[in-house]
């Protein structure tokens, strides 16, 4: 039996929306910020990083989004989220996911968690790294666009685990200052990952009232 | 045949580590970064990215550390450097490379790359990310050392990709002003990584005159 451990509104949406994908059977805690509740107690045995999402599987407790994704395409290869037999194409699929969490998902979080990167009574420089997020966060979407979306899928023909974590971060676009109209294939791509059943269950639930 | 892009004191050690393990055939070429050649159009056109490592193969160009270290993985499965017959112990390795990539080498690069988070010209804030690193590294450091490091080697008794990363980090402590003696497996684990040849060969050949 899997549990989910999740808060609204971050990274945790795009392995939850692998979870509902695959029709794995799981439960779903949400993590209230406002309580600090992932830095109780309870949660740091879970999760000692203090973070979500976190997966607690029979085996033990996964963290960190490309390796739960991973883990969720190999747990379900009948759904067929990732090209597992084949070396290279698989390579790909890790290497923009790696892409996404060690360098746009960082350039993204230096609009609200400075405090990590600099002392946290240092407004002066949480307020410059907030105003460079447009810029930092853009150069990665123009980079993707031009770069790395082969379409209609992030891979081209397969709908893969990567679909699942661009659609994530993609949301978060308007609140970077991100103008994500500039970025054709990913705009689309936006669009149609919100149409998609499991993706459309996922933010229902993450959005449901606690 | 494969070609590794590089440059000395870059986490491109990593991958030449494991190339070097498992008796890859490879050609190795320098990036000059005080000739900014990581921004040549030459390069560009093999890693658009502007950064150290690629690896360019038969089958095309990889990049990102956690991708390229897996690959090399399931290219020379006879090495044996994770555990790829075991999903939930391979997300684990696959957890602590994430960790790796999108935490601590983030919190170390605020050191010496600042500008990419704030204006370049802003040298207070380049100046109070400077400050705050030794603190941050220091932090994930303390949490490798307690929570996830299980010895002899990272991943407990199986050598692993894990260890030729944290190796890599591990090595720029000192510039970081964390004082890595005080987790006592980790500075363990860089002695004895220290002396492997295959660990030496790719030291030597990172540190030859170009």
């Amino acid at each position: 039996m899997i549990t989910f451990y999740y808060a609204p509104n971050t990274i945790a949406l795009a392995t939850h929306i692998a979870l509902e994908t695959v029709g794995a059977e799981y439960k779903l805690v949400r993590i209230d910020f406002s309580k600090r509740e992932q830095r109780s107690a309870e949660y740091l045995k879970i999760n000692p990083k203090a973070r979500v999402p976190a997966l607690m599987t029979d085996h033990g407790v996964l963290t960190e989004t490309p390796a739960m994704l991973l883990y969720v395409c190999q747990c379900f290869p009948e759904a067929n989220l990732a090209p597992l037999n084949d070396v290279f194409a698989l390579a790909q699929v890790n290497a923009f996911n790696s892409y996404l969490c060690s360098t746009v998902h960082v350039a993204h979080a230096h609009r609200m968690r400075g405090y990590r990167w600099v002392d946290a009574n240092d407004s002066a420089s949480i307020a410059a790294m907030q105003k460079k997020v447009p810029h930092s966060v853009s150069e990665c979407f123009e980079l993707m666009e031009r770069e790395m979306f082969k379409a209609p899928w992030v891979m081209g023909n397969q709908y893969t685990i990567c679909d699942m974590y661009l659609f994530t971060l993609a949301q978060w676009c308007e609140a970077d200052g991100v103008d994500i109209g500039r970025y054709q294939n990913i705009a689309e791509h936006r669009e149609i990952m919100s149409g998609i059943p499991a993706v459309c269950r996922a933010v229902a639930a993450e959005n449901a009232a606690p």
